[in-house]
């Protein structure tokens, strides 16, 4: 297709898709005539994973250059990519949380140890689960083990349900899952542990009791 | 206490406090001389409310006052408290998350009743989710019901574990609980489920297999 309708089709202006070629985050269509040249679904793809990297993270045209790095070096599989990209999004601070590159991750480190979750030890991952839990103990509210536990049954729940939704089969999509997909749901998770409250919150008004989970 | 006292140990600058004490977000101390009032626990308490709202979520001035003023209603139940500061948080911006004001609700609230989560129509969480399932579905990754009732079980076991952690036979401190706490550890889930992706890519490098979660 032209530069016109894969403006149209993806919904980016055409100055735009022109700046991301020149800025080398997208391959160049193949040269048709002297001035034109055709593009394809590979290109409509990627337009679609830089919008969505710029307008869910916020994340720079040098932040999208590092992960489309790693998603598009050649000879890796599906799990290999999926494994580093995730490793690179860790080092992106997410939203609005402070900068946590000082932490003491040793306390953290322990606590993880303990429950039986494997990470790499330093990662940015890990400096900013240390960086929260230290936040809420400042403020007086501290986790316990049995409430990081539930946590991390959740969290692997979620993971689980993700993994399911990433099309193993071609390396590149999956890839775009891994990168955007973690990013993408977890306002979601976020939203749902909220109404989640409310509804824990209703069902003691009513039952005097918080449920048990069954059924629910 | 006096009011240099209240900020050593609270480690918030003279100034500050002055100006929460002219702002109405705290009580005025008992004042014990012409121009020196003394000041107690609830007021370290309070101060540690104001500071890590501001911290953690980048709420104004105006978003805490909000707050503390549900907080603070007379003769209300720990639970209804809890629920009406759940319900004024959800009126809040998560983050970076773009404003979902204008959000149309009508296939998530479908959605949710399709998985059996009780909402509050047209609410500000309610909204937010629409957004977030919106754009993941515009970037080309959109959502399944099987993935979502997996993140429903994983947000209310989140949810579950986190109404453990409440004193609900002090009605002020469960509703610091429920303000601080919904936001507090919305990044500690976030950061589990990052990890638990590396974990899950590591277990398939190596197992083939994701792993069913027995023993883990």
């Amino acid at each position: 297709m032209k530069i016109s309708e894969l403006s149209q089709q993806s919904g980016v202006p055409i100055p735009t898709i022109k700046f991301y070629l020149r800025e080398g985050l997208m391959a160049p269509g193949e040269l048709v005539k002297a001035r034109e040249s055709a593009y394809g679904t590979s290109h409509l793809r990627r337009l679609r994973l830089i919008r969505g990297l710029i307008q869910v993270t916020g994340a720079s045209i040098e932040q999208v250059r590092q992960l489309l790095d790693i998603i598009q070096t050649p000879d890796q599989s599906a799990i290999e990519v999926v494994g580093r990209a995730s490793v690179a999004l860790s080092s992106r601070q997410a939203g609005s949380v402070p900068d946590w590159s000082g932490q003491d991750t040793a306390a953290t480190e322990a606590l993880l140890d303990r429950l039986g979750v494997e990470y790499m030890a330093g990662s940015a991952n890990v400096r900013m689960l240390a960086g929260a839990l230290d936040l809420a103990e400042q403020v007086g509210l501290p986790s316990t083990d049995e409430q990081l536990a539930a946590y991390v049954r959740a969290a692997r729940e979620a993971a689980r349900a993700d993994f399911g939704r990433i099309p193993w089969e071609d390396p590149g999509e999956a890839a775009e899952w891994a990168v955007l997909g973690t990013v993408l749901y977890e306002p979601v998770l976020a939203v749902l542990r909220r109404l989640a409250h409310s509804e824990l919150a209703g069902w003691i008004e009513r039952d005097g009791e918080p449920g048990t989970g069954a059924g629910r």
